[in-house]
């Protein structure tokens, strides 16, 4: 056993925020520190000796940021030799998907700035931080076909074509608008409500959803196959 | 930035072994040096300052088992600040899954045995190692149903049912034998063979499949839905 390992350990996020009108954006902050000081990156630092890896993650970008999120979940490890050049790090990034308007951003300790860049015009990132982003991205998006995700970003109540855009929004792609519709629909995730939409112009006043949390939360635990 | 970050960074395998007569089997390593000196354990340890996670891994195998795997997928990290009683330590679990009959186990360094336990009778095991195997087992399982899994453990042909046995025992539940059999045929995973399987006693010789490996990469790198 090598006594003399020298690797640290750090945590980053990939916070992912949609709304209708902005679409998909990620939380950057602008470094204040070398190496790549004044270069944007991910929040993200060493993890203490006494704390969790959640526990870090929700530290680090509560302090860079002002964002607290509860819960992100565990992406992945990169563990590259070369991709810190101080010294070996191996950083646990994590993941999340929320609202942006519903936090106040705060840059602190490493961080001079904090802000939502749009998925696509992401400036250049520190380290390796740009496929941390790429891995999440493609997290995000594989797990829009076996799990709900992202119907608590919708307003309380919606029209159908809300949920049809953050999916569209999140696959960059069109997605089959009817087919969709009969399988969320068949998931008994969403309730139809008595209200109705209301038009700027003429036109039939369309249906209005909300979603339906504890079949959400069940959806969520057990997993289901959903083929967009 | 802490400079006095003490924590350590292991990796841990967690090799599943299948063939249809004995199931499904993890390799296991029998400790010979404390903490948990003689309980078994998963094969791994320290990443050394050179070499990335995957090759740490590879190493960690080879030395303790004899088992040389080019390819094992990243599971998760575990990080809990007390799960090593000596000091802190992160371990990046790996996971995959093989023929056991295709290695000859050889333990050497920290390992004093190496050995296939039934996963339904597996003994205590070290450090966090139960929680680690229970989740690599769950990765497994999610991973049949949005991937093609284990196909190539089985033998160069084979009758439909030995592959049905492969699904039904890495679940630990029945399957829609018919609607399987539908569905896999419709991914294009196998090619009828013009063999036939002899029979011990009367009945019809049952058709013969092998599978379509260039198929098979393509959809595991693609990935697919698929509801068992």
């Amino acid at each position: 056993m090598p006594e003399n390992q020298s690797i640290r350990v750090s945590v980053d996020a990939v916070v992912f925020g949609y709304t209708s009108r902005e679409g998909l954006s990620v939380l950057l902050i602008k470094r204040n520190i070398p190496p790549f000081r004044h270069a944007w990156a991910l929040p993200g630092g060493l993890v203490h000796n006494e704390e969790s890896l959640e526990e870090a993650v929700t530290r680090e970008l509560q302090e860079e940021t002002g964002v607290s999120i509860r819960y992100l979940e565990q992406l992945y490890t990169f563990g590259q030799p070369d991709r810190d050049p101080r010294n070996r790090v191996v950083s646990v990034a994590y993941f999340g998907l929320v609202r942006p308007d519903a936090f106040r951003l705060q840059a602190a300790t490493d961080a001079s700035e904090a802000a939502w860049f749009p998925m696509k015009s992401l400036p250049a990132l520190a380290f390796d931080h740009a496929t941390i982003v790429a891995t999440a991205l493609e997290r995000l998006r594989g797990k829009l076909t076996y799990a709900p995700v992202g119907f608590e970003l919708l307003d309380k109540t919606f029209p159908f074509s809300e949920l049809e855009k953050l999916y569209q929004t999140v696959l960059d792609r069109p997605i089959d608008r009817r087919n969709f519709k009969k399988k969320i629909l068949k998931l008994g995730l969403l309730e139809k409500t008595s209200e109705k939409q209301r038009h700027e112009g003429s036109g039939r006043p369309g249906d209005l959803y909300r979603f339906h949390a504890e079949r959400y939360q069940a959806l969520q635990h057990q997993g289901f196959t959903f083929e967009i």
